[in-house]
């Protein structure tokens, strides 16, 4: 199945958004076996989009749009997909009443331009969006299939996920197509590709290996075709158990699944306890263990201490020692999670000082010095990084970092339940 | 002058990689006046290069196309163009001269695949890229223009500062455009549309108002064109003040300004401090607002007190109270407050307490019920949201709900320096 994807929104063509839902988009198509041929954006004007429409179709089984979905006059998309069509609108009840259940619970009355985003086109199948007001719209045209989403990324991600790609697969048939995604932790893309070389040169034609790094992580993405679906999938379990032997500490899971995920799973199944106390992430590292669900079962709390003053009085840090080595200091790291495991009574704690910047560095601290500690009752592990001057990445990088030296501090000091 | 943006590349089509290259060209493009009519991302094949040149010629004056130019094989853009065009290739002794200047330096002796690399259309003028060996290339087809450079980022913005942008400014008479942006939080689209119908209905046509929603904040942003610079920006700005004059109290600030830096400008400006206990958020508001360098003259930390006996031991929430009303309680997060302030002892401090899914609710307190509390010594204020099922959407706009509590707690309690 081929497909072509089209963004409608004047913000992508003023250069103030980057088109992040395609990328997605082409992502998960990928996946199910689908070949996205072409991306276009186009304006926000009824001839544009006819015009992208007629392009879009040459040569595809689905057009699936983005944007100019919503309760504002700036949206003319499902107009235009009428006329398209040669259709009328209709006002769809069901979408009125949806609405108005929704707002009840707000105690908002529905106004005008709300009853105007429940006009859709006659032959529009409406897909229920359940993140937001604006319904999704699948129509039929020749032997081709035609999309319309709402451009919020949130809401463009619950329709493809739970209406578009499983009536794509029902409605085309697919070159079978399989991946095992490996998610790594601890080393860079060339430091990795240099320990699974061997793997690598005796890959077969049909199976390929992607790297794709991200802050602190890389996934290794296999992907194989084949019609024989079995045997594909004997073959990449294979191959995966392979680049397992090669790098295994530096392997925490599989197929998207997050960092911070399985930390939660290794802290639960050995029944841990950890508590975070943060400097220059400023709650960061808090904010991914507590984004999984069930986090309350080993995650107590965080102290961030972004003023010295938290750090001697909260955390008990001393300030001979802050005078002494700094904020950003091995010894200073030592004593808060020190402090930390006598204030929150967690088994283990981690802590971390830095300077995040792109400002504040000395000739001896430069931006981007940054200090971690793990650790328990009976020992502290700590390590120093030296980062860019980019604020927002030293933040992001620095708290995988932090999951991952927790992951490792588990392992080798706790072991598991099974093997006791 | 209108132009079409195309960029050739599997890796995006495959959803690798995000196309970045062409949100940054049309900002720069719409910098000088140029206006983006369409983006299309082609894969690397001649068919859809010619394909794609072809539908991006049409009602543009030039096409700007990135990526296929390099040194490996998967390179078939200067060859296609060529065929486009009807033209034949010849070897480019000068683009080889330099490229054996600059590998000498490196001790290196070019090989095969960087002298095909130097075989360009006939019709082809180089644009010389400081940055990297694959020169751009500018065609004048008609009266239209065809630009071709490589898709390396830092390569392609040295090529459209100091050559394409320039070369493009003397070939067409622009119209000059003009942008405002204005930022607001705390109402949603439909209700802002309906506060702002009467301006909206009032402007002129060679300005157009756009609405760009994203988890409880909506941008609006003008977009005006004229040729008369200077009566445009006087206009533009006459339209902000509408606007301004009929939703004051949802403006934070203009042109991407983002929420926590106001908020920080706000409270810096008035020499306050503020500290966050968070539940629920897990110290996803301490991380918003320590992402703003320079935070630290204004944040002193946070609790972030997940499990209850962070909330009575650290926070002194009263036992009693967790045991009468719940920890997602009105009550609890007065006392978050209260006890956060005493902790810390910074001049406001914000609480938050919540089920953010998506599971832990109860008939009473359903998932996405959230408490929060802003408050000084005087007095504290208290909201409650019910949100969705979606815990990262939670999080993320309980987050913008306390920084705009922060905000206006601090506006309505606190005078400006100026006006003391």
């Amino acid at each position: 199945m081929k497909v072509h994807i089209v963004t409608v929104g004047d913000e992508i063509l003023i250069g103030q958004i980057v088109d992040t839902n395609s990328a997605w988009m082409a992502q998960q198509l990928n996946a199910i076996g689908a070949k996205v041929t072409g991306i276009t954006t186009v304006e926000d004007t009824s001839e544009s989009i006819t015009a992208g429409l007629h392009q879009a179709l040459e040569g595809v089984d689905a057009v699936l749009m983005t944007g100019g979905l919503g309760p504002t006059k700036d949206d003319i998309t499902k107009k235009t997909i009428a006329d398209f069509f040669g259709v009328g609108m209709y006002f769809d009840e069901s979408s009125y009443n949806r609405l108005q259940r929704l707002f009840e619970k707000f105690g908002i009355t529905p106004n005008d331009s709300h009853r105007d985003q429940c006009f859709m086109p006659t032959n529009a199948n409406l897909l229920t969006n359940k993140m937001g007001t604006a319904p999704g719209m699948w129509f039929n045209h020749d032997e081709k299939v035609i999309v319309s989403m709402p451009g919020v990324p949130y809401e463009m991600k619950y329709l493809m996920e739970y209406e578009v790609l499983p009536k794509l697969q029902a409605k085309f048939p697919m070159m079978p197509i399989q991946h095992r995604t490996i998610m790594t932790v601890g080393a860079g893309e060339s430091m990795i590709a240099e320990r699974i070389a061997a793997v690598e040169e005796g890959l077969p034609k049909h199976i390929k290996l992607a790297f794709l790094p991200n802050l602190g992580q890389v996934r290794l993405r296999l992907t194989g075709r084949s019609s024989d679906e079995a045997s594909l999938r004997e073959e990449l379990d294979h191959w995966v158990k392979e680049i397992e032997a090669l790098i295994p500490e530096l392997i925490y899971g599989y197929d998207e699944y997050k960092l911070q995920a399985a930390v939660g799973e290794l802290l639960k199944e050995r029944g841990l306890s950890v508590s975070t106390a943060e400097s220059c992430t400023g709650g960061y590292l808090a904010h991914l263990i507590t984004s999984i669900s069930g986090s309350s079962a080993y995650f107590n709390g965080s102290i961030v201490a972004y003023a010295n003053e938290v750090k001697t009085k909260q955390l008990g840090v001393s300030t001979q020692t802050l005078e002494e080595y700094g904020a950003v200091s091995e010894q200073t790291v030592q004593e808060m999670v020190q402090g930390l495991l006598s204030l929150l009574g967690t088994d283990i704690g981690i802590a971390i000082s830095g300077i995040a910047g792109p400002t504040g560095g000395t000739p001896d601290k430069p931006v981007g010095t940054i200090w971690l500690a793990v650790g328990n009752q009976d020992s502290i592990h700590t390590k120093k990084l030296q980062l860019t001057k980019d604020r927002e990445k030293n933040i992001q990088y620095t708290a995988v970092v932090g999951l991952n030296m927790i992951r490792r501090f588990v392992i080798k000091s706790y072991q598991a339940a099974e093997s006791i």
